[in-house]
């Protein structure tokens, strides 16, 4: 197994079957290499543009192995894959981005202590073990604060805010999160949720896009606006800094996003991490047409070995990207019909509430402040 | 059977695998359509990002009917099927660009009897089914000029300068073409080569993208710059005027390229039509990243039964799209590096001499006059 660069009609591996993948498989497709899609369910999306597939449980080391030794480099589009599995990919193909980078930042836990270690502020956290622990963490860190599941959470899947001393329903608590390791992260008083979306290559190099704002809804991204709107260029800039330190140290290749909030205090700027994506991102969609490189294109510049592309907007445009979650991909065809909308379907079958069908992308409209 | 627009999640049905059927079948997937390729040679490009593929030759009428089933509409990415193909295409499944304008257009004489009709210039051409009409026809159009098969040429396949007068050479030369029916076209002084490339929706609407100017290289298609400089706003308004009334006439649906020749005679230009591809076209590539819809969305677009989206330019730039034939692919590696170069390869294996194996797309050059 030796990590050289791909060349074109190379294999490449990707875990994981959803719309990342499926738009990371796109843009292999468009520099002439054939993808390999790993994933457990056979309605995966990216399955319809891949040229090989396999379809086998995350656990499946057998599978896994004759896979990673099909292709000539894997990636991954999502970080819920156990260490384990990342461990016998990496022993039959080049796996970018690598292991330890996965597993530290899988962890909500890990993923804190390891950018504290550098210097970068996140919300205050307190490990939660047992009902004990929530007593003591609650004490140190306050309320409101927010109990979550150390590793396998996603769109707000995983959480719980409280906001008052629950007397004796901590082991209630405790059910309901099935007995997994949690932590409890303090408040953070926010007044935007900003990220970073950048890419690092297998020689160092470092490519970040502008720094981007999202609005939530219901935990799940809706909005992305770029540039983001009312920070200063230091700020702005403190951020590109923080993902770049964030990648070196974890010595990363590929494309990743880091998910910050900016708090506002006394008219002082100031960012707190709230997590690390292994991967490309929901918040960088906007850079298929925003950017002179997606994030898909620049992904795969960078587990290639490539040198990486251009991250500057189109034009120096402003764009807003709006997902379209559940039932409000029912507007396909008014979108489609609107002049400017670039209108994105994930192929997936059922619109159920909460799931992400596609995106819709527009360039040139002036952000609000 | 019912022509219905398609909805996302439907089946769209491709016949051909090349780099074209590979583009298309990448912008369908975009809008959430599944893509079924039809092709008769295992390593087509096309199959590598097709959720379902069909390995038949073209006049396997049990395949084709099978493949028309499968899918919710058909279309071609080139033109030269057997008219029958069509035909059991269409009794199947909607098939956009109609039977009618693939056979109008597939054969050179209907072709250009068809433009002329509509009351739009072609070069003079005389048909030659034997010995004796050639005779005959260089009498009429003199010398030189040029013969070509009527139908199934591409890149400069199936066709012959002819410079002087061949005497006594006449069964050669038709031994040389196989005996297929040929035609003879008179010379055309022209000062440049352009093309529009332009669509036309199910309900008649229509858009071209701006005037493509294109320079051959060995009869294959080298380079396109656009806007095509160096004509006049009121000549390049008639370029896409004649490209409305053959796609009206043809009751078209889906992208088409018309090529013509700009003749500049004491000052004056005048427009004379070479040819009609009733598909996506290698001279409107540049659209990708150039175009606010790419050709290939805008056809999937019009085969749907959907609304045409913007042609316009993005921020109006100036585009140059360049071919790599054969080795020049071998340059991959140094494309990839150049910023602002949009690299694109097709995933073919082998680089022979005259294959298309790639492009490469710049924005924002000043095209030279």
């Amino acid at each position: 197994m030796t990590d050289t660069a791909l060349k074109p009609g190379s294999t490449l591996g990707i875990v994981g079957g959803g719309q990342l993948g499926r738009m990371i498989a796109l843009a292999a497709a468009n520099y002439g290499l054939k993808v390999h899609v790993y994933a457990p369910d056979r309605d995966s999306p990216a399955f319809d543009v891949a040229a090989r597939t396999t379809c086998a449980a995350y656990d499946d080391a057998e599978a896994l192995a004759g896979f990673a030794q099909s292709v000539d480099a894997v990636t991954y589009e999502f970080e819920n894959i156990p260490r384990a599995t990342a461990d016998i990919l990496a022993r039959h193909a080049p796996l970018h981005p690598n292991a330890e980078a996965l597993s530290t930042t899988q962890d909500r836990l890990t993923e804190k202590e390891f950018i504290n270690r550098l210097g970068i502020p996140t919300a205050p956290f307190q490990a939660v073990d047992t009902p004990d622990d929530l007593d003591r963490a609650i004490g140190a860190l306050g309320l409101p604060s927010v109990l979550k599941t150390r590793r396998f959470g996603y769109d707000g899947k995983g959480q719980r805010i409280l906001r008052e001393r629950a007397e004796g329903d901590r082991n209630a608590l405790f059910a309901e999160f099935g007995g997994a390791p949690l932590i409890l992260e303090g408040f953070v008083p926010f007044e935007r949720e900003v990220s970073v979306v950048a890419a690092r290559g297998r020689d160092g190099s470092f490519a970040a896009f502008d720094l981007c704002e999202n609005e939530h809804r219901d935990h799940i991204l809706a909005l992305t606006r770029v540039p983001a709107p009312g920070l200063t260029p230091e700020t702005a800039r403190a951020a590109l800094d923080i993902a770049k330190r964030i990648a070196d140290a974890l010595d990363y290749v590929g494309v990743l996003a880091v998910e910050m909030f900016l708090v506002r205090e006394n008219g002082v700027e100031r960012l707190v991490v709230n997590e690390i994506a292994p991967r490309v991102h929901n918040s960088g969609h906007w850079t298929i047409e925003g950017a002179l490189t997606s994030q898909f294109a620049q992904h795969v510049r960078a587990v290639s070995g490539w040198p990486l592309g251009d991250s500057a907007r189109v034009g120096g445009l402003p764009v807003e990207m709006r997902n379209l979650i559940g039932a409000q991909a029912d507007d396909w065809s008014a979108l489609l019909a609107e002049p400017g909308a670039h209108l994105h379907l994930y192929g997936k079958g059922e619109a159920r509430p909460g799931r992400k069908m596609g995106h819709v992308t527009r360039l040139g409209r002036v952000p609000e402040a």
